[in-house]
Parts: C-alpha cells; structure tokens; sequence
C-alpha cells in the first residue's frame, strides 16, 4: 500500500454527505462516499505503519452501546477511537436504561455531551435494532440542532438488524486487497451462503450487508439459502437494483453447490431464517416463553435438516480457487462443535487470511469516523503525514 | 459567554481553599469559592466551543467509584477528565470490596497511586454515603502525608446522602445564564417542591443540595412537601443560616401551591423521608429483609396518598413565569409511569431548557477538577486561549 | 532517588531480551534484565515525581485480561499503561468466550491489532495459568510473524499459577530501597511462610516468585511451611539452583519461628496446598462438585490445624528487626477476620511500609512495558528527562 495512491483515491470524488452525517447503512451512501471509506482507511494503516500518529482529537468521548455480546467488533471500535485521539467510553444499560420513547431521546442526550461518536450494536430482534438506531441518531441530531450538544454526535452502526456495514466494508477492503483494486471486481463471482450451525439464531445482517454492497461493484452475486431461510425484503431488493445498476447481478439459489461452481469468493455461514425471526420478536415483545421456547425447538429441528451445508475441501475444488471469507467465530467442524459452518482443514488453511479480513475493521470504523469528523480528510491525512509525532517512541 | 469576562471573574475573590482540597459539600465552601467554579466552568465552556484543548494532564487517572446506578453523571465524570486529560477508571467494587474500617483506608490507596481525583456516588443509605466520603478522603490524605501517595488524589462527591453538590452547582450555572447574572437571582422565589413518583425511594440529596446552595445568593427559597417528608436536620439548618445570611430567606410548607405561588424558578421531584430512611438504613443494617418489606409497603401507600402533588400547566400558570428545573430522569406522568412528578405536556415544553440545566454538569466537574489541580487557573485559563492545540483537527 | 543514577544502572548490561519479548516468569529472565526494570522503575518515578512526562505512546490499548478478581493489579496496570500513553482496555471473557484450543487462537488475535500490550491474570488452577499465558503469547507471536498483526503484543504475567512477576519485583524493588541498594542484599535472610487465614484457596504464585526471585541475588531464602502445603516444583527447583548459583541458601522448614529467627525480611501469608490445589483442578475440568465441596471442607480442617502459624509481635521480635512484607490485602487477626495471617499491631506498625511496597507496583509494570517496547531505553528515558512537557501543568 502506498500513502500518495491511498489519498489520491479521494480526489474528485464527493463524500461530502459523510461529513457530519451517521454511518448506518451501505445503501444510504454513495460509491464515492464508500470508495473514501476505502481510501482513508488503507492511508490510516500506512500512517500507523509508519509509526506516525494519527489523532485528530486531543481529548473527546467515543461512546459504545453495546446491547449484544461482541469480541471483535468492541475492540474494533475501541482501537478505532483510540486511533484517532477519542477515549471509549462504554454505556451499559444494565446499570441504567435505554428504554423506548421518551427514554431514548433523554439518554442518547445524556450520554453525548461530549461524544464525539457513538457506536452502536442492535442486532437481536429484526425490525428493532435499525429502528433503534434511526430514532437514536434523529434524537442527537435535534438535540445538537437546538443547541443542547455543543458539538454533533454521530452514529455507527456497529451491526443492526439490516446491516453490518463495518463488517462488509471491511470484508470489501480485504477483496480489493486481494483482487489488486475495487475495478477488478468487476465481473467476479460472489457465493454467500447460508452454513449449518448447531446455533440457529444468529443475525441476518451479516449476509443482508454483504449482498447489498457487493452487487454495487460489477459482482455477480449469488445468495444460497434453504428453503425458508429467507433474508430480509430491503436488503434483497438493494442488492437487486444494485446489481443492475452496476452491471453485475444477482441471483438466489437453494444449492450451496450452485452458488459455489466457479466462485471468486465465497462466504458462508449461518443465519436465522427471517420469518421465524419475526415471529420470535413479536412473541418476545409479548413475554411468552412457552411459545418462544416452542420456536426455537422448532428452529432447530429444521436446522438440524441442513447438516450438509458446510464449507468442505471438495465444495472448495469447484470454485474457481476462490477467497474464502468469514465474519468470525466460525463454527468449526470438530473443533468449536461436532458438525458446523466449515471444515477444519479448510479454516486452517484460510486463517491468515481470515484473520487478515478482520484486521481492516478498525480503520474501517476510523475512516468512518475521519471522513465524519473532518472537512478536508486529504489535506488532513497529508497533515498528519507530513507533521504528526510518532505514534509510539520506540 | 465570553472568555475574558468569565476568567476575569476569577480576579480579587479568594478560592485558594479549593486547591488541593476534595469538593463534598457546597456548605464547606465560600461563596468565593462556589463563584469561582462557575466562572472557570464557563471559561471552559468556551474554551472547548472555540476548540481549544482543555488538557491540564497529559496523563493521570480519574477514578470513579459508584454504589448506585448512574448514566448522567457517570458520562459526567468521564467528559470533565477526559476533557482535562485524565483517563477515566471504574472502580467497581462488585470485583473487590471496599468495605469498612480497615479494608476502606487500604482500598482507597491502593486504587490511588496514580489517582488524580476520585468520583463517589454513594446515595443508599441515609448516615453513610457521607461518611464513607470523608473516610475515603482522610485516607487518601494521610496516605499522601506519608508519602505512600506521590500526588493528592481529590474526592469529588458525585451524590451522597447530604449532598449533590455536582447537581446543585449546575443548576446554579443554569439559573446564572438564565437570568444574566448571580447577582439577579437575588430576591427571586424558588420553590423546592416533593413530587410524588410510583418509586418511593430517592434520594434526599438533590433537594437538600438545592435548599442550601441556593439560600446562600439571597433568593426566597421555599421547601414544600406533604407531611413527613422531612428532609434530614443538616441541610435544613444550613438553608435557614445561608438565608439569614445572605438576605434572603427560606421556609418550610406543606402546600406545593403555596410554594409555585409567583416562583421564578421551581423544581418539583420525588424524595424519601428522612425518618423512614433512617429505618430502612438501621433494618438493611441489620438485615431484617421482613421488616425492610414491611417498611417498603407502608412508603408506598404513604406515598401513593400524594399523588396531586405534581407539576401541571395549571400549576405553573400560578408562577412568574417560572424555570422549570429537574435533575433528571422525571417520571412523567402517562410517559414513563401512569402518574407521576410532571405532566408530559410540562415536561415536553421545557424538554431543551432541562437537558441544557443537565449539560452543564461535565463543565461544573471539571472546573473542580481545576481549581484543585492549578494553583493559578486564571493564568492556566489564558494559557490554554492562548496556546493551546485544537481539541479536534476539524 | 536520582535519575541519573538510576539510568546510569543500565549501563554496560544486556537486557537486550527484553526487548519484544512478553514477561512471564522471573526464571526467564537474566540477572542484567532483572536489574534493568529495577532501574526503569527507578527513573520514571523520578520523571513523574519532577512532573515529566512519562509518555512514550501518542495512542495504543493496553488490553487486560483478568480470570479472577482484581483490586490491586488491575489498578497498577491501568496506570502504568495510562503512564506510557496506553489506554486500557479491559476483555472481559464474560461477554465472549476464550476457550482452548482454536479460540485461544482467534481471540488473542482479535482482541490486539492496536494493542502494544496484553497484561493476564489466570491463577485460579494450577497447572494452567502459565499455560494459558504461554498459548496466548505464542498465538501472538504467529500472528506478528504472519503478517496479522501490525505490532508484536507484548504479555505481561499479572499472576499465573507458577509466578506473579510484578510483585515479587516490586518486592524486590521495596527491598532495595529498604536496604540501599540491590548488592546489600547478600547475605539477609529472608522468610517466606505459611500463614493461617479462614480462607484456605489461594494462590501459590506469591510465595513461589517470592523464592524464586529472592535467591538470585544472595539472599538466605528459608521456605516455611506446615506439612502438606507444598509449592510446585518448578520454583522450589528455580530457587535451589538460584541459591547455588548467587551464593545464597535456600532451604524449607516446617517451623515458622524458625524461618522467623533472625530473619531480616519476612514474608507471612496462606496458600493452598499443591496437592490439593491438583486434586480441585481435576474435579473442577470434571466437573464434580460433590467431590469438589468434599476437597474443600477438608482443606478447610486441614486449614483450621495451623492457626498458630500467625504474625505476632513475639515472633517478628525474634528477627533482625525485620522487614514485614505481604503482598496485600492481608487477612488480619480481629479486623478482616477472627484469626488471620497477621495480627492488627503488627499490621499497623508496618502498614505505611507495605503501602510504600504496593506503590512500587504500577512503575514495575510500566518499566516492563518501556523495556518491551524501546529499544535505547537509556537514550529514550533522557529525552523525556530534558524534552517532555509536564504530566500536569498545575
């Protein structure tokens, strides 16, 4: 990687509409918006490798709520902050609570005096955690808009219901890496695959961000799932319309064989299937467990019909020699459980790499975070190129 | 605001006391004292709105200890260090145990090698939140006198059983900006009303800091509360020496329209009485879960025989077009409870003003933090104006 | 203290093994690289004591790790780290999960692409802790060397099952103080010994890194425990042949006025049985809690036959006017317990002495990072000395 290259990328492009805005959605912005992401985080990991800080805050708060465990993406974020000068701050609702109404719009106050972000995952119950966000964010803008927050409080969605965008953009860096440029995307086959895993809640939003945003770079992408297995109707349709608009295409498929033959990525793993998820929320939000414990009996019956589903060497041989990616904790077969998302030779083989991929999520949230915070993002990058102190005196 | 004359406010007052000291209670402070820490909460104020750094540290820790759940003024406390540069650290005593006695003086230091200041909430119990407070602050003090600690760790009461001095010079700020000047809340009538909530157990800290501080710049202050909802005998006796004192005057009612009657600032919440608290506090002590229940039960049928008492618009035409003032959370009647301390219709109209009175507590702990930190704020004020970096590379 | 003396130590020693390696164990370590974080510890106190600046990072996580509760460590790793300009971030495993084998693996590496350092506690079960510790530190090393991590993390033992590397060297920094330097130490005998507390599991790491450490530079170690409460032998082993080598003893008694006579450094506390402690981690990965609660209520009447193994002014009267150390919190007889390690005179007669020792701790840890993370700590602690701002512009 190269800085010049990196910054130059944002050249005559406008992503203005970052600037002071929320990050919440792949589909709310634009391909120059999301090329910057790209730019600003490849021209942050080349400071930081150069040992050159990379603050652009000298004190302020980056808030993280939290309402669903998470590794990876706390600590993303937290290294994200800390990057660029913002101490994490971590908001517990156990010791307080984010409740609806009223509530919302008095905490996300409350919390943001001197939040110059704020992180934000909601992704247990489809139809909430997006809505969530949307009416957090709407709440911190009028507060800002009547002079309560001195400054503006923008928001990251850190995984919602609808979208991971700090996973898929992530994932979308790692593949230019790979591929030598987002041009030579263009054309390439995309497989993302529903996998078994001996879990069967997890959230949509991982698939759900990863079509929706490769179908806007010329991918040809296909979605395999199960019968019943379902995705949410937004991002279906996005990726859809996506896809013709960028000349690619997308397709959905119940072989995982099919979406496999001759893919240039491939990515599977489990998911929950979207009408159950509903149904599971509406029985959650009513309080009846004897109900939401027949759901998930049967959630499992029907996952457990779909062993075969799971990334093997063979299936692998008929990609054409295929990345094989993966958000992180896979289940895997014979390690973390008896039968799951893929085959431990395989993961083994593909570590380095899917460790790789995960690495680009903490400057992928700290160029969100820059291209939020800052008017001038190249003249400010050339800046900390040019006259920044070293990151660590070592 | 304006820079110059916030700092110049600073000028000919003696507030050398506050150096090296903790910040417990208003009522142990000098009026000089308790002005200088508006003033330097307004410098800073502007000095982060014209994005100067605040630093003061370049390193240093901010410890906070809470013994009750807390959202505003533990984000509070985080912003005023990490504004000053101090990184806060939870001390969460759910991992340790601070218990008393012995253990209290040896965990107090131990946290505190590298303490600059210390935050406490300790509200529960009537007779112990204060206590623990002063203990807590001996120890560290003679910890320093004996060279154990290299700095003076300052304690800040962020809410005790007597006082929320955080809360009640915020408010004061708020009323300052309010109404143009310290001086013009002179002979203003501010009522300090209970409220009745569904919950029946807060805190008597909030009106008990609102009586004494606010007795002392010659306003009318007026307690009201149905009968035995007595406040505890200190603040009390405070309230009516500072009236004296300053010329202005305080009395007890037991009629909230009594009270509202032509007020020019009014606040109206919910509070436990003192002499039930004390048995609850001597019953805890003891254990006696049975009769703790039986005390919960008679307070809420106390309790639920003053549900009138609450702030309506009819209420408030009754007074002189007053500020509405609240600590925050309110329950708001048909929001966040069925009955409750404030009408949703009160409450929305005054909504901006009440976050506002809450955004100026990160200022107010700060300026503590400064005045204990610098033995020359003034010319450490200036110095930032004039030379300090940005807080954020816009 | 004195800076340049303190610096001027470094010199003409190789400690060059420091150096991006992780600290887990004493043994590990060479005598010159022992010394060295004694000198580093040295000089950044007197950087701090004289207001410099001890920052050697402009941003960077120190992430923590603790698997049992935590006062005392938790705090001096947080400052330490916030010292050199590290943010702490502590993982908490309960809101993931570290497990064996492959997630050991991933977690390591997802937890710390911006950590410089990884600090562990994990002593609860022995033969494990270390174990895990070397797991981690190995899976960090791969991820370094493939290209996954940026930045070698750095781990530091904050207590495994075999060693507790920063207190014994915060001891042995006490030590020095105490007796003018690390050469005087030659020839004092010192008395590691059981002591009696109703609490019958604790760890065997202090004792061991106690007489592990001690008998490398000369010291006449004696071991003092009752029949039963073996240590592990790794670091019985370590400290015969470090006696061998230095020229000092070492040698295991079953009487404590023994091991106390004459004595010029003591070292008094409880620790649970070897053997025992193997017999519980087995049931424990059994999961046998029947035959767990048998273990315990035996080792609790085992415990019960020794309280005669107390510190009393009687028995510290038959030392060389001896040196009481302990590494804190202390079980004392008729404050913290009935009957205890200690009993409440001596306790009180030493306590500014044992707070003075506990100090130490955060500027072991910090020198332990600098030494890590510097290659010319020399020329590095220099600079600071002549260029750095003031930590605090009081």
């Amino acid at each position: 990687m190269n800085f010049d290259a990196a910054v130059g990328q944002l050249s005559d492009r406008d992503f203005s509409g970052l600037h002071q805005d929320d990050f919440l959605l792949t589909w709310d912005r634009s391909e120059d918006e999301l090329r910057a992401v790209l730019a600003v985080a490849d021209a942050l990991r080349v400071l930081r490798s150069v040992n050159r800080s990379c603050r652009i805050f000298d004190s302020g708060l980056a808030v993280s709520l939290f309402r669903d465990n998470s590794t990876r993406t706390r600590f993303s974020f937290a290294s994200a902050g800390n990057l660029l000068g913002l101490e994490v701050q971590d908001f517990d609702e156990g010791s307080s609570q984010v409740a609806h109404g009223e509530t919302v719009k008095e905490t996300a106050t409350m919390i943001s005096f001197m939040a110059d972000v704020v992180g934000i995952r909601d992704d247990k119950f489809v139809g909430a955690g997006h809505r969530f966000m949307t009416e957090f964010a709407g709440h911190l803008l009028q507060s800002y808009a009547a002079g309560v927050l001195e400054q503006r409080p923008t928001v990251i969605n850190l995984q919602s219901d609808l979208d991971h965008p700090t996973q898929s953009m992530a994932d979308l860096l790692h593949l230019v890496h790979e591929f030598g440029g987002l041009e030579n995307l263009r054309g390439r086959k995309l497989a993302m695959s529903w996998a078994y895993s001996p879990s069967y809640g997890k959230p949509l939003s991982v698939p759900q961000g990863m079509i929706a945003l490769m179908a806007r770079f010329g991918m040809d992408v296909v979605l395999a799932h199960p019968p019943g297995y379902d995705l949410m109707p937004e991002p279906l349709d996005v990726a859809a319309r996506a896809a013709a608009a960028s000349g690619g295409s997308f397709s959905v498929t119940d072989s995982m064989a099919e979406a496999f033959a001759g893919a240039d990525v491939v990515c599977a793993k489990s998911w929950a299937p979207f009408a159950a998820m509903e149904e599971r929320a509406a029985l959650h939000a009513r309080g009846d467990s004897a109900a939401l414990h027949a759901v998930e009996e049967r959630l499992l019956a029907q996952n457990a019909a779909h062993r075969d589903w799971t990334t093997t060497a063979d299936l692998l041989a008929t990609t054409a020699q295929a990345r094989y990616l993966h958000p992180l904790p896979a289940d895997i077969t014979g390690v973390s459980c008896e039968a799951g998302e893929v085959d431990a030779e395989v993961f083994d083989r593909h570590r380095v790499s899917l460790y790789k991929q995960a690495g680009g999520k903490p400057y992928i949230i700290a160029a969100m975070i820059l291209l939020q915070k800052v008017a001038d993002p190249a003249t400010r990058l050339r800046d900390l190129w040019g006259g920044a102190g070293p990151r660590w005196r070592k």
